[in-house]
């Protein structure tokens, strides 16, 4: 880890700090532990990784350097009762890799900080590392430093992931122009909907026997950050605009039309609904429910033919339209046009 | 921000999320803001700066890229008694810039996630931002993105720093061979007693009245990062082996010289003390006492006469050799020769 410090602090639980970032290091893949002059060191481009005061990496000619982090925090974004350690590291380097996806580029490394309170042990830490590294090796992303200490109060993660996308490629959410089509990638609300299903503690059985519901969990405790995707839409210059969806719907194209200086008008029938328990329940997850860390993009009208209708077999759903009056507004089925509020996404509620 | 997240819990106290981030760029060197293809963008190399998913910045041909992460945490590495918002600002970003130091690289970009409890206002926010900002700028560091939370417990800061250095000129722990030179950029455990007068609440009059007590507290609050000597030793390629002093000269030499396979041996005489009141208080200050934030480097034999005696008018302090005996001797003005434990710091004790 590139800052070592509160030796002492440690000593009550791990003999030193040294010996958690011990722990961390073997937790992380083998090859990548230290740069050396090797295969290794070519394919990843980490000269130096944990171990050292900081990390040490390759850089391309031609390519634009991406920088994102986000934090995880226990009470605040999961609970050590609804979400297994597993899902808890690998939620916190999605939402980060979800945020190079919204660039268009390739997420390459990652810097895991990490705040432990006394009641965590080693098993939970491993496991939470299992889950990050899961997925980091699915997505080509080496862990090569972070920093460590120990809270009295709440579990604290920071995950930091560079990345990088071919200079001048970059998605921005400030393109959007009037007529241009907006798009999601994948169904809405189903992250909101497995967190409400995990909180009303529904059994086993029953959520076996609910068509959806184990979907929806997954969806909740493992989402899929779209980096193929966008890497897809940069590469081909096909988005005049892109963000993650990790707010809600309602929220986040806000926050795009904000960027662009445009409205857009969304149309209800066509948001791809989670299939909630209630059928009136299903819109307002879609429009509200946050952490799906699914892509929302904007094509003008010119580019509608080189967009394929799905994308490694999963549908680009066309949502709406961007246009001029700012604001946003929903058509609902019947053509009664309604404003639209943005109601963001509170993850979890603080707890005192 | 890179993301953005728990609008509704920011409601209680700020609008929204986004009306802090907006104060939060706000504070923000306003030419970094966002990227336009102008002047202050090539003279930075940040395309997109704070308020899309992430940040987008330029790299060089020839340089490696250096990240590393810090994390400040309310009770562990400050508290708001007795450190102000500008200390604490300027101590959070001076961790990783002293990494980036120890790397013997130039800083460029530093992402700030900040969770704040509603204890604080928005007063304390911009003189935090004040205090890290000022530092940034002398440093040339561009603040370009981060996170933020609102937490109940206490204020959480995580920085990380990205910064080039020379393809293979990067100065790491693991280089320091048997006979070489261990020095020390300035003073040592001064920062544990500017902490130490800090807590005993001496009073500003006797601070004034006490020779050093001033310079003390200062280097506690305001610690320095070794950049430029960082820098002026890897691409003079002086020094063997390097490393930032965070946790004390006992537990960093320590850990310096397991990277390396070796021993040292310090000469009490030669390091420069702190000049604490009581005179046998000074010696194990400089060997336990930690964040001073200089440099700990190796120099071989054959190239101590390239070294300068004083680098930009501070001296180098030699104080030790290496060793190929593993552990770590400290050799007393007597000739007494004593083996020397790492005794870690403690920074602040964990407030339960």
């Amino acid at each position: 880890m590139p800052a070592v410090a509160h030796s002492v602090m440690f000593k009550d639980w791990f003999r030193s700090e040294d010996e958690f970032v011990g722990l961390l290091k073997a937790l992380v893949a083998a090859e990548h532990r230290h740069g050396r002059a090797g295969a290794a060191e070519r394919r990843s481009g980490v000269k130096l990784g944990i171990g050292d005061d900081a990390a040490l990496l390759t850089t391309h000619r031609g390519r634009d350097l991406i920088l994102t982090t986000d934090m995880t925090i226990e009470g605040v974004h999961f609970t050590c009762r609804l979400h297994p350690p597993e899902a808890v590291g690998h939620r916190a380097l999605a939402r980060s890799l979800s945020d190079v996806a919204a660039m268009g580029g390739v997420p390459r490394y990652a810097l895991v900080s990490l705040a432990i309170t006394k009641e965590v042990n080693r098993s939970w830490i491993a496991t939470l590392y299992r889950g990050m590294q899961a997925l980091a090796s699915r997505f080509g992303v080496v862990i090569v430093g972070g920093d460590t200490a120990l809270v009295p109060d709440r579990i604290f993660l920071d995950v930091l992931v560079a990345g990088e996308v071919s200079q001048g490629a970059a998605l921005r959410r400030s393109g959007a122009r009037a007529g241009d089509q907006i798009l999601v990638s994948g169904r809405l609300g189903l992250s909101a909907l497995g967190l409400r299903l995990l909180e009303r503690k529904v059994s086993a059985r029953r959520r076996r026997e609910r068509a959806g519901a184990k979907e929806a969990i997954r969806a909740h405790l493992y989402p899929e950050p779209q980096c193929a995707l966008g890497n897809f839409l940069s590469s081909r210059s096909l988005a005049s605009a892109a963000m993650d969806l990790s707010d809600g719907l309602s929220t986040d194209l806000a926050r795009l039309c904000a960027a662009s200086g445009v409205g857009a008008r969304l149309w209800a029938a066509r948001i791809p609904l989670p299939g909630a328990p209630a059928a009136s329940e299903s819109l307002p997850l879609a429009l509200h429910g946050g952490e799906d860390y699914q892509l929302l993009f904007t094509v003008p009208p010119r580019k509608l033919a080189r967009l394929p209708l799905e994308f490694r077999g999963r549908p680009l759903y066309a949502v709406g339209e961007i246009e001029a009056a700012k604001g946003l507004k929903l058509v609902m089925p019947d053509g009664e046009v309604r404003g639209l509020e943005p109601a963001g996404w509170d993850h979890l509620r603080v707890r005192g």
